[in-house]
């Protein structure tokens, strides 16, 4: 569903407001967690090549030639929606990143650092959480909750899933609009808990939602 | 937690290149699911008031003056977390969106038509899912899953819930990988058609989690 939008729906390449240079910033972002990976810019050429071929196209501004980006790291990203924005000045690429990797520093994302500290960039709730609870599985820390249940292993965790979704039941036979998020946000985080136990990662989870939306 | 970062480790205003206009792109994205809502430009006074006021603010190219975001709709971005990316010309800025509307056309993020028709910009997969479980329901389809999920109310969908919740157990306790991650997307889906079926926002639930880690 998602992957087709490109296709269905070319960008009107000449409607887009290309600036003096001939250039457009394109955002390049995750398609399963929303993570904004990079920004580059694409001229009239490069855009039409994205559009043509389903890999991202940029414009070197340092080397002034086109780029097609992963050529030569094998890091291509596969376009799944082209999109643009109200002035047209602006575009948006959501794309499946080969490698998971980005940026030519090897990190994920280009926008990883905070002052020179490393920082990997937000994407959606979820997927920050996540990360906390695999720092935990990696770095425990006795007083933590989440390393309490971890050390507890499956059975632990496992009658924690089982109590959080009578609770959201309970919640939603309720119908308290409060409790149903507080209850689902509950069983979201021990299930995420099971994910770090068994280093699922939670991308596999969202691969798994997207394939059966197609 | 991430409310903290910005005041933490503030960007090195001198170390960003600004562009020979003496701009730097500034890409902005909600702090909850990722959602792209726009791109704006900042110079180097506009990036300082941001900082200093935890408020987003630009240069508007056109007008030729400073740009305190919303300070005229009331759409004001507080500022969660700022970052730069590795070549220190582009910024991302993380917000809460007041009023969740950041495009002056009324729409939630400027980057909403492909081609003329509107298509929402893509944010993480499960509100992706949950975009669509809610549209099935504005518009129910007989032939839909979901739809029939929903037309059988509470005790068809929370059955569900608990059927889903012990199959991911099954899962953990056989360490399956590919099973955990199917059954985890089974449980999220349910889940989600319980919050569509209620009329709680995804949204509610992530703020719940955001809240709990702070």
């Amino acid at each position: 569903m998602i992957g087709q939008q490109a296709q269905d729906s070319p960008i009107p390449l000449d409607q887009i407001h290309y600036n003096e240079a001939g250039l457009v910033p394109a955002i390049v972002q995750d398609y399963l967690d929303g993570t904004v990976l990079m920004m580059a810019w694409m001229n009239r050429e490069s855009l039409q090549k994205t559009i043509e071929t389903g890999e991202t196209w940029f414009w070197s501004r340092s080397r002034a030639e086109l780029w097609h980006k992963g050529a030569t790291s094998g890091h291509l990203q596969h376009v799944k929606a082209l999109r643009y924005d109200c002035d047209s000045d602006a575009l948006l690429v959501s794309v499946e990143q080969v490698g998971d990797v980005a940026c030519h520093t090897g990190e994920r994302s280009c926008f990883h650092q905070i002052d020179g500290a490393i920082a990997p960039p937000p994407a959606d709730t979820l997927s920050q959480v996540f990360e906390v609870i695999c720092d935990r599985r990696d770095h425990p820390n006795p007083d933590s909750y989440t390393c309490k249940l971890l050390a507890g292993g499956d059975n632990k965790i496992l009658k924690k899933i089982g109590e959080e979704a009578a609770e959201v039941v309970m919640a939603c036979k309720d119908d308290d609009p409060g409790a149903i998020a507080g209850e689902v946000a509950d069983l979201f985080y021990h299930t995420l808990v099971a994910l770090a136990h068994h280093n699922v990662d939670l991308r596999a989870v969202y691969q798994k939602l997207q394939e059966r939306r197609r």
